[in-house]
């Protein structure tokens, strides 16, 4: 356990306990008092430690759209908790600290996390803000449900994954996508002037947040009205197709070919198509920019058990009880990965071996784990060797994963072996 | 029918059909093309025809927090459809002219009906952008809804009815509502200096809407930054408890005291105390302020259906399959209502006899029906000497009921002799 503070990158923050927006009193009160409200307009929202309240709350601060559950009843998940055998196991994290797994929740500032195993419940907490019924902030993980819809959309051959994206977005030729094809897009080995440094103010992430109305617009802002219209800007840098390299704008010009082809909205899809026949237990939902389409590539919030669901459907290769929602060759691809060697050039020094296929991060490590990751400690660990799915929101006061992979990854591997040889 | 057009205050509008959100392509296309996207900043979202798609879509434009149905199943309606007895249902209107029911639907912007009948659906229909599972405005049957819990309050001892508002809100001192008591407010016998005249664009519910973020504000605005800043900004004109005076505020005030003493948020009030209970389809949601404060006086969004079960609670007068989900007594006092002397001097030429009470219209006709009513059309009618419940959602080019009570009043009487002497 930490004493109370942890330090990334020289700075001292608060841990997950200390910073627990109900003890801190985050939006308490009648109104909640100055210093404790959290506000869209002031763009202070996702620091820390208004993100803790944030994260299970940001319907309350931007307009979104509604990922239907259906109308029939939520699939159930047979419980067998072994929640003080797993509080109690030991591991060693990055940094050769011996950890139990307990101890390691506040300081991955962890805001729920379940664990399944062959499909049944075996752990589940709660912290902080989020509780079973709310949906959490995904963030990227967003990117592993839209990439998995469009892999199976050309599985099915609605779309050709050889094609280039001009073929269906022709707004898009004098762009770095130009060139690009959908498999390089899905894969993101795209040549793309745009930067995703989440703790540099200048990157051009938060452009992209601005265009989509995510963050807040400076007075006069005459930039990109809407996701459609930033991607429209997009240069080239470098060339497609020779390394792995993370730009959330490939999702959302995904998603956009997705719609232009289906028709279907992105909300629908998902209801159709995962939501409604998982049986998931809430509705999900979607940030959406000013002119209604939803950010394909990070603004997915759904209950901590709904994103086990696909977890685990994904565990089981596509199969949900006896019907195919995703088929077994699309799930197949992913876990087998893309060309290592052209992640490695990315430089992610705490992933090696690592590949990135479909919007997946895909570890070829000894349980086969695969998974969804999104910043501040989204995560979604599919470990088929261990018949393992694990399900954790955070609200990490570091937007990269570089800063609880080292906690985590460990964590995750252990816990997995103990399931694996149990 | 009518020819395609109506014609309201001298302006000529497209009728229901020739209107409808699907037909005109509003919000369709990948992005949809200028001229039929619907966006929050350009202020039009509630325009005509616009609003036909935004009242189905309202959280996809503005913050919004969810009404949780909780975790069971959605309690049934048993069906017993007559929708071709109805639809032939004749009826004369205020204007003196022969209708049928069917006809009838269109030419009040019907975007939702169902009728219920000794709690069975006899008649059910969508149209324009509404689905059964879409939650829609109810604009200010949000104030029945409100006031219900409220009166349950006031019949619990939580709130007493007699005491002056600062008695809750010191912060309220020195405004109109120093010397109101909560049962006036309730009633809306305030003599407060606000008018809501909709058709009038300098009309203070707009600084209102502006203050809770639920219009755009005009660069450099300096105005009141929530509601609660808002309220306090109210002045005194004439006196209390004399006259119904019609004025949003008032819920707005009564849901701030509803909140400063239970401390419970609007949105889990409605959850415990009805959306769990009555076994609710879907969530529902409320609009909320740039500081999180659910719009009280207006926000409400239900499904069609949900609605019907509010309506329904309310004709069995709180029960609901042997649990007493609001006290007999609140609704025996709804049903009674006030003063229709106070209420006649407000003025409603279409409403003689009627009286107001506890945020709900109370009819004292031969169904002695009362009702929550919305602008743009929104109807709940609860008609117990009928055995009748209807839900309406609409979205009607005009705010004002006076523009589609001519229709729906008759319609409503009639439907309710059928079921009552049928």
């Amino acid at each position: 356990m930490s004493d109370g503070t942890l330090t990334f990158d020289g700075i001292a923050y608060p841990d997950g306990v200390a910073s627990d927006p109900r003890h801190l009193g985050w939006m308490e009160g009648t109104p909640p008092p100055p210093g404790r409200e959290v506000r869209f307009a002031d763009d202070r929202f996702l620091d820390f430690p208004q993100i803790r309240w944030t994260l299970s709350h940001m319907r309350e601060l931007v307009p979104t759209v509604n990922v239907w559950r259906g109308p029939g009843p939520a699939s159930p998940f047979p419980d067998a908790l072994q929640q003080d055998a797993i509080d109690r196991l030991a591991f060693t994290d990055m940094h050769g600290r011996e950890r139990r797994w307990d101890a390691s929740l506040p300081d991955t500032y962890t805001d729920g996390i379940v664990v399944l195993h062959r499909g049944r419940r075996i752990y589940e907490r709660y912290f902080g803000a989020l509780q079973p019924h709310l949906p959490h902030s995904c963030f990227s993980i967003t990117k592993s449900y839209a990439a998995t819809l469009c892999a199976t959309l050309v599985h099915e051959g609605v779309l050709d994954a050889q094609q280039r994206i001009p073929h269906w977005l022709p707004e898009m030729k004098g762009t770095a996508y130009e060139d690009a094809t959908l498999r390089q897009v899905m894969d993101m080995q795209i040549g793309v002037a745009y930067s995703e440094l989440y703790s540099d103010p200048k990157a051009h992430i938060w452009d992209y947040a601005r265009a989509g109305g995510l963050r807040p617009r400076p007075e006069g802002y005459a930039g990109p009205g809407s996701f459609y219209d930033y991607l429209q800007t997009l240069r080239p840098e470098g060339r497609h197709g020779e390394a792995f390299a993370y730009k959330t704008v490939n999702t959302e010009l995904m998603a956009w070919v997705m719609k232009r082809v289906c028709g279907v909205p992105l909300a629908q899809m998902l209801s159709d198509h995962l939501w409604s026949p998982l049986g998931c237990e809430q509705d999900g939902y979607l940030t959406v920019d000013p002119v209604g389409v939803p950010m394909g590539g990070g603004g997915l919030h759904a209950s901590l058990r709904d994103l086990a669901r696909f977890g685990e459907l994904m565990r089981r290769g596509g199969d949900w009880n006896g019907r195919q929602l995703v088929p077994e060759a699309v799930v197949a691809d992913i876990r087998r990965g893309s060309d290592p060697a052209k992640f490695a050039k990315a430089g992610y020094t705490l992933l090696p071996g690592y590949s990135y296929r479909s919007m997946w991060w895909v570890s070829h490590n000894e349980l086969d784990a695969f998974e969804g990751r999104g910043i501040h400690g989204q995560r979604l660990y599919v470990a088929p060797r261990a018949e393992m799915v694990v399900a954790r929101f955070a609200s990490h006061p570091v937007a990269a994963s570089a800063a609880n992979d080292p906690i985590t990854l460990p964590a995750l591997l252990a816990l997995g072996r103990l399931l694996r040889d149990g």
